[in-house]
């Protein structure tokens, strides 16, 4: 079983490192037969990145003809490119893809999943929406739910400045913090415009409620010009809330209550709302950090070598 | 694929209607064959339960020759009978078993997977700890952890009781009133005195560490002669607390305060924290309940009919 990683960046040498660490018997015959940069691909599995040649990911693709590619880059949202043009390739050669990059299936889900079935290959995609956090897991062992609404808090940055906004800090203030602690990026518009949690509930939505929405669909608000007081006094938190149901899907900051699971979400942690015809649970852990993703999409490395696909496919 | 349901009290009803009524490809084959209580067999599948033969659930499995045993008969804390002999016999035979009955494996754990194992049948118990809340579930989408701890709210009936002390109740007003809305027993011993809660971590302990460890092997103590006075006074709550770690696991009642996870795990629903070498996970759901009760065994069935195994197995 040969792998070709896709980006290698904190999260790519983090996957690695599982992967040579891990004693797990279903990656006996797994190797990594090839790791693609912007710089190039380098043809062997070795922590220091030297490239052997000077190609681009399709081209690498071909090169390394690998059995399942692991794409750990960053996301283009403007058109998901080149990782949606990999998978969309990588799958009509019945090649499996694992993703933490949410960009391609939050534009083009269903394009990527319906390529996916027409040529018998799988696509798996933990990693897009709360990181190592079983959130697209999850529901592989809640069958035949009815869901009703998922609500959540998806995105650690937000949460993060929101967190520290509660404790005394300004909104600058906070989002410096954030950025020095690795938890913002130098251009954080994506996460504070609340576009970042826009594609992870277009995903959820697509996985939950068995649809084909994409992000475009999706009404988003951030946190830029937040005001928090007046929920402060009232003893309550501002959260920025992503919500989903069978008729609307939405994010936007939400006055929190001392009683709601939500209320003591604080940080880079995430959760989940489900409510189905059977039951509301509420599942909580870290949105982000190199080995949550890395542990989300080595998940799914072993959910598949365990032969198996998402449900409903 | 021929069914045959043990017990049928209102868990076993439910799981019967979840079966008719939910629309899942899986489900195609299956059939109800037999539906077996103290009172007898039933050789069919109806609403009503009218015994066709006088005979006990060993003689039932040789009469029905099911593919798979569904337990949903009450627990037997002193031997795990007949409940036990039945999984040994049913396994032996190949037969798989599905469980929401916790008393077998909490006693002899070891030897009921031993024997799945040996005759290549399979042992699935997602119901006996939180109810259709995935706590056992849980594990087959973590692969590879390195579990350090878990922690949680194991009891709905003890954590509803505390929960209503808090609000002002008297212990024996809570239990009056769990007891009037069907979340305890009319002896509600094995639950107030930690039994109940001890059963569970111990079934956890076993998944999640690898182990084998019986509910004699651990130390718990109940909400008999429960305080709750001065941590109220110190804005904090008493909650009935199940731990287990590589080297202790124990039940006993400890002070939560707010900014704790499972301080806002209220009434009758459940939680389970598992900390790992990756990161520290939380999932909240109710942890009792007909209709519960029978979504984790009907979920047990969805996946069992998917081809999974627990893992490690």
């Amino acid at each position: 079983m040969k792998l070709m990683l896709v980006g290698y960046g904190n999260v790519g040498k983090a996957f690695r490192k599982l992967l040579h660490e891990k004693k797990v018997k279903e990656l006996e015959n797994v190797k990594i037969a090839g790791i693609v940069t912007t710089r190039g691909l380098m043809l062997k599995d070795q922590e220091e990145f030297v490239p052997d040649k000077k190609v681009d990911v399709l081209e690498a693709l071909d090169e390394v003809q690998p059995d399942v590619v692991v794409d750990m880059a960053s996301a283009n949202y403007k058109t998901g490119e080149p990782s949606l043009s990999l998978y969309l390739s990588a799958l009509k050669r019945g090649i499996h893809v694992i993703t933490t990059n949410k960009a391609p299936l939050a534009l083009k889900y269903k394009e990527i999943i319906n390529t996916a079935i027409s040529h018998g290959s799988k696509i798996f995609f933990q990693a897009t929406v709360m990181s190592g956090t079983p959130s697209i897991n999850l529901y592989r062992i809640l069958p035949a739910m009815k869901v009703r609404k998922i609500r959540g808090i998806l995105n650690g940055t937000t949460n993060y400045i929101l967190t520290r906004m509660s404790q005394g800090l300004s909104f600058n203030e906070a989002l410096k913090e954030a950025q020095e602690l690795g938890y913002a990026e130098r251009d954080p518009t994506l996460d504070i415009n609340g576009f970042d949690a826009a594609g992870k509930i277009t995903i959820l939505s697509n996985v939950y409620f068995s649809r084909y929405i994409s992000i475009n669909d999706v009404k988003f608000e951030g946190i830029g010009n937040i005001e928090i007081g007046d929920a402060l006094k009232r003893g309550n938190k501002i959260k920025l809330i992503a919500y989903a149901d069978e008729k609307e899907t939405y994010v936007k900051p939400a006055e929190i209550t001392k009683e709601d699971f939500l209320y003591n979400v604080d940080g880079v942690n995430n959760a989940l709302e489900i409510e189905s015809d059977i039951q509301k649970i509420t599942i909580v852990g870290p949105g982000a950090g190199p080995l949550n993703a890395a542990y989300g999409a080595f998940s799914d490395l072993i959910l598949l070598l365990r032969g198996e696909n998402l449900p409903g496919l």
